[in-house]
């Protein structure tokens, strides 16, 4: 019998998470069954999302039970396995817990090739993020050449990549982030035409008014709230918006309201299109994990990750995403590969 | 030589506008020169998106000139013509002014066949705002059998052609109104299976709910402010909202705010796309109108005019629109056909 310490749901936040909200607790686990795997977390993922499974209201998905593991997508090695396409010793990735071992149902997972990058990238730019920046930005902002297109959290997992990709694609492409260093990265090392810090900038219409002289034909949106007020009046004729994420309004306690914007549509005659990366079938995904790899190896693909170590800093590392502490993908490293 | 009496455009309004924002006065015409012809007006129509033209901001469309006459969609007679595609006698629809005599470009006016239908039909079910609700609603909200449609500003001239295409598409269809009548009309003629009178109904959100049991898959968003934030968290996966008109906001002086909602766009993945009819070009115009006339032919479509005679009550029928007085269609007619 296996034991491992895991993080479950103590309570639900009230506003911004904090530590009372997790537990960690030793349990012991019960033996893999039927098409189910005994994994060992290598690497787990912290997400924005999650606050929203913390929370007990409707949404794309189902709230996390209080007393319950917290979910998160891992990188794992199999120590078990019931399942055919699995043996002991392979790298997977998939929904896990926030735990140092678990039982898993092996469909939905898929094995990692330690060969072509480092298997924490399965969670990062070859993972959900990834794939997510990489149908939010070619299938709903869908750029052509000579575009200018706005990301916003663009040093983040997806902004970071949905931003290369629009470069690719021949557009002119402006992020915001919250620190200097990030602005940086995002100029230096990301292809980025320009870059603004938003927590510095006083008059955020201004700023990207100047770094989009020939207004925004695309935008995507990671963050929503001033940062989005800023943007949409801007917006070119037929500018796509593709909504991937609100963070700025995740921990809010009540609805929170902002200047009402949807006469700006008619004038532009904008599309603006909510984005959910479980759309997407096996096959999608496939063919953009394969496109991101080649990305990777032909050196048109940077990414970072914020790697935390242990899995008893997990909450931190998740309570930092709402601090904008991250620079690309954050991770936890539980054990290593 | 022609007088005519004519309204200009006095003042700006601030908020609401009022009777001090016009002025009625008389003026010489010039003699009709090259592709010009001098017409007598029928009807003049009076819309909401005139309001945005006597604001002095940038919007789709370049703002009206204190000082200069009001401009209106007409149908007149030609009493002088210079253009080939016109004579004498010809009763023609186009861009005219507030006035009873007008010389005018005969480029982008049309004629209208006398035998079709009232020749007043030309400004409404059979002009702008028919050919409005019949490409928002086929192209953009794009119901099917089965779907459950929302249309605000349901008995107007443009939503009260949206519901009934959406009915003849299959859908069910649910209208908000500003009165009791209205909404009789709605549902006793146009075929709407629900109607809601937004003034007496204390939680819209709920009146909405119980409206469309199996949620809103198209919105045909003509007001904007609450009534669209009482539809938005009704929405389906991938459901279409249209944004046709927000006249809620169109008299607001500061930006209005309200909830900030995009959030839901992830949620449902729904999109929303701004609509103006003017990027449809003459063919597309010319299908909407065959295929409108052979619904009303068909006593498939009804329609209702609210016609108030005489040049000079123009601005009181304009200002009627704002207290949602009219049912149907607003016309001033300025001379009997």
């Amino acid at each position: 019998m296996v034991q491992t310490r895991q993080w479950i749901l103590a309570s639900r936040p009230v506003g911004e998470p904090t530590m009372e909200n997790f537990e960690l607790e030793t349990v012991d686990l019960s033996d893999p069954g039927h098409d189910e795997l005994l994994v060992e977390t290598l690497y787990m993922s912290v997400d924005p999302y999650m606050r929203g499974r913390m929370r007990d209201a409707e949404s794309y998905a189902e709230p996390w039970d209080v007393g319950e593991p917290m979910r998160a997508g891992i990188v794992a090695e199999v120590l078990e396995s019931n399942h055919d396409d699995f043996a002991a010793g392979d790298v997977v990735t998939g929904q896990g817990l926030w735990a140092e071992h678990a039982v898993v149902d092996g469909h939905g997972f898929r094995a990692v090739d330690p060969d072509l990058a480092p298997v924490s990238t399965a969670l990062g730019v070859l993972g959900m993020p990834g794939v997510t920046a990489y149908y939010c930005m070619l299938d709903v902002v869908d750029p052509e050449p000579g575009d200018t297109v706005v990301v916003s959290a663009a040093a983040g997992a997806v902004g970071s990549v949905a931003g290369q990709l629009a470069s690719m694609a021949g557009a002119r492409v402006v992020g915001t982030a919250g620190s200097d260093a990030k602005c940086d990265w995002l100029t230096d090392d990301l292809g980025y035409d320009a870059a603004i810090n938003y927590k510095t900038t006083e008059d955020l219409g201004a700023a990207v008014g100047d770094a989009c002289p020939d207004g925004v034909d695309g935008y995507f949106d990671n963050v929503g709230g001033p940062i989005t007020d800023a943007v949409w009046p801007l917006l070119n004729v037929r500018a796509n918006v593709g909504v991937c994420g609100q963070i700025a309004l995740y921990n809010a306690t009540e609805v929170p309201t902002g200047p009402r914007k949807l006469a700006q549509l008619i004038t532009t005659r904008a599309s603006v299109e909510g984005f959910l990366v479980r759309d997407y079938d096996d096959e999608q995904w496939a063919t953009a994990l394969r496109r991101l790899g080649g990305f990777i190896a032909d050196g048109r693909l940077a990414y970072r990750e914020n790697v935390v170590e242990g899995l008893e800093d997990a909450p931190d590392a998740f309570l930092g995403l709402f601090e904008g502490e991250n620079v690309g993908k954050q991770l936890v490293q539980v054990r290593e590969p």
